[in-house]
């Protein structure tokens, strides 16, 4: 292993942190939130002296660069960040116990959003708006965030590749400029631009600058933090009905609006996952309203709850406007499913992605196919181009480990006792980055009951889910760990 | 397609259920059962009507035989046996409604063991006999059962593979025999001798032949099918061990005993699937045991019940001594999980099978390491044999379609509105022939309460598991049954 690159590298990252921790900083300044302030300050202090001494200890590092290096890289600065980053929660005493810190903290940088506090509002603005980023600064990424901000650099172009395909989310990143850089930055650029966008819409419906650009960070990331006790309850039906259309919008890949700016509108209508993505959505709604429709007693409002909660689920937000949990059962069981469905590839949504369901569905096809006609031949296509055979078995390895890190996940925390729907909905919502689950761990519950022990299982779900498995379960690898190629 | 050969072929296995139902109509006669008598007079009368029907539509049919024609034949054959087999219990009105008896043979001849009776007892024994005996038969086969009877024909032995592949549980089928039908003969003497013990020791515990019988087919084929309203509660430890032991021992891959019975001992002992099985088995009661202690006051008590328990379901049999549905959340959550997992390949137990388990864990193994060293070419090896790529990656698809089918048959029953749990043990009973769920189709309840929509749902996945998922699957493909080759 090349750990001075690793080290150097994961020094960036931090750096990075710390500026993005001053605006929370002078928020609690400016609140006079003074014993935040100085959590605030402390943490950057110590960040950025953990980012200094990995600098140094990082000097002279050869340029030789393995995949695992790569991966790993990942996964350490992901850990990295969360175990920093979670300092002023812990520091200013607001989360006072430290495995409850990180767990926020992890919640946050990997958009899920599951909570362990009983009351949000009792938290200081700086603390909020610093939960709420992380969720913007995960969305999209803090590597690629890096990689977009840094200066290029020729010969790092290949490293930099599987560096953004570590930490996207989806089965294979498009490449939407010929250098990675530029793809990292128009992304980001997309990114800002829809946030901007969701923050004036917020602020149109009246509500303050503070809560229009934390809830975005929410939306954003597809995270779900709230910051207000009953997370969006508490809103207009406007404000409401914009984080759906907005929740909805965060859930397409990206690739989609940078064709739109091409105007290659027929590219875009023709995609398969988006067509799979709006189906699951359509049909979910539609289902839901009409079970939930007694509820409510006018379909306006079923309706109105139904798409909200179908966009916040399915694009693994997690925000809620009612207590799902008490709607039938046909209708829970329909987010049990959307859980693991998961929004597009290459959107800032969690879950096992729609792209990744469709290759899979063809893989399941031709595999009948073959069956019955053992010597035919056959490509799997995606809108019209072949796939790789490496990303078909790719993915049909990586529904297996998913199934058993979830069961696994499952069986660890039911230790604590708690009923099986509340665990196995708390590792779907939290593998799945979605934040909610059903029972124990509903809407208007927060995970601050499980034991130190289930939390740490739980972070590492989370982390596992963000990061598509690979780049944290190779840290549990003896092979990374050697000195030897 | 070539449907003659198909039809006569279904219309020899309808002559071999219309064989085997006159021993229950013997029972119904000396009991002077006359109602019962009769249903299985007129129902042996319509099966030979089919069959001979069969035959004469099936007569000069052209020995072309392709994979899918062997599917569908296995698939539809059945689908045959339920339909006619579940006659005498419609006819003599012992279960009045018609999807109801079809549920109830289907969960017979699948070997799954639920149940739609609230009162067992109250049926005649002639029709216990009949359900408990279409265990035995589906546990090891009827085709293979056709196989081993049938005389040897040097053609037939290509076709006869793809029969026995698709019948057989688990990823692939070891030749034991040069021939096929030796094979199959093997299999079934083993199957009988292991039967015959088994009654034997049960015998020994001073309950009657019947009850010894209709246990011993019940355990035998990993059924579970009890012909007492509280299953096996009411019978003495005794009788509970030796059924603990002989659901365990019907669990293991028959090759193994047909190896033990060749004295080459290290092979079986160092076969990995068998160790998976008994660790899985060992760890299990461990942990369930612990679990439980509080509830029994005694260790022995509640090593007792955890090792009958988890019997029961690792290898799918069903049968249960305590309502394990009031067990604490931890062991019902181990209970859910060995549900999914299942017996050893080889075996009459259903579910996932050990095997698969190890060599997809192999798969994901190997999977991580290529993520390390995409260059490195690794072979997966079983037992110290390299495993070819095509099982492999039919295992990676065989998961895939697992999961599409159990979360796609949860939504569709969902809409009868039961609870989540009941919803989803359901289908993983049914889908991995099981017998009981957990909740309102626990062990004290049976599965009258669904719609006939949702039972023709879990009848299909019941076929569906047993026949490793393609037989039935390909049945909805238009491929087979187009004219055209």
């Amino acid at each position: 292993m090349n750990y001075k690159v690793m080290g150097r590298f994961i020094s960036k990252i931090l750096a990075v942190e710390a500026v993005f921790m001053i605006p929370a900083m002078l928020i609690s300044v400016f609140d006079k939130e003074y014993k935040a302030f100085i959590s605030f300050v402390l943490s950057i202090l110590i960040i950025m002296a953990v980012s200094a001494l990995l600098f140094v200890l990082g000097r002279k590092a050869k340029q030789r660069f393995f995949v695992k290096e790569g991966l790993a890289c990942v996964g350490l600065s992901w850990i990295a960040i969360s175990l920093l980053g979670c300092l002023p929660f812990y520091i200013s005493g607001e989360i006072p116990h430290f495995i409850d810190a990180l767990f926020e903290m992890v919640s946050g940088f990997t958009t899920t959003g599951s909570s362990i506090l009983p009351e949000v509002e009792a938290m200081s603005r700086g603390m909020l708006y610093w939960r709420s980023f992380s969720h913007w600064l995960g969305g999209m990424g803090v590597l690629v965030f890096l990689l977009a901000v840094t200066p290029a650099n020729g010969r790092s172009n290949r490293f930099t590749l599987h560096l953004l395909r570590a930490e996207s989310p989806g089965p294979n990143v498009e490449k939407l400029a010929p250098r990675m850089r530029d793809t990292a930055m128009i992304l980001y650029m997309l990114y800002m631009a829809l946030t901007v966008m969701n923050v004036i819409f917020l602020l149109l419906g009246g509500i303050s600058l503070f809560d229009s650009v934390c809830t975005a960070f929410g939306t954003a990331g597809t995270g779900g933090f709230g910051i207000k006790n009953d997370s969006m309850a508490g809103y207009s039906p406007y404000i409401q009905n914009v984080c759906t259309i907005f929740m909805l919008l965060f859930g397409v890949n990206f690739s989609c609006y940078y064709l739109l700016l091409l105007r290659r509108f027929k590219t875009v209508l023709k995609d398969g996952e988006l067509r799979l993505y709006l189906g699951l959505v359509v049909a979910s709604i539609t289902a839901i309203t009409i079970n939930i429709y007694h509820m409510f007693g006018s379909i306006g409002e079923a309706l109105h709850h139904a798409a909200f909660t179908v966009a916040s689920i399915i694009t693994t937000t997690g925000f809620a406007t009612v207590d799902f949990d008490k709607w039938p059962e046909f209708s829970k069981s329909i987010i049990v499913v959307l859980m693991m469905i998961g929004a597009c590839a290459g959107s800032t949504g969690g879950g096992f992605k729609c792209g990744r369901l469709l290759l899979l569905l063809k893989s399941i096809r031709r595999g009948i196919r073959k069956t019955l006609n053992p010597n035919k031949v056959e490509v799997i296509r995606n809108n019209g181009n072949a796939v790789n055979e490496k990303v078909i078995s790719g993915i049909n390895i990586y529904v297996a480990t998913y199934f058993i890190i979830i069961f696994g996940s499952f069986l660890l925390i039911a230790v604590d006792g708690f009923s099986i729907i509340t665990n196995f909905t708390a590792v779907l919502s939290c593998f799945n980055n979605i934040g909610p689950g059903l029972d124990q761990v509903g809407p208007t519950c927060n995970f601050g009951l499980f034991s130190d022990f289930s939390k740490i299982i739980l972070i590492i779900d989370m982390l596992a889910g963000r990061l598509e498995i690979y780049p944290i379960l190779i840290l549990f690898s003896r092979d990374v760990w050697s000195f030897k190629r």
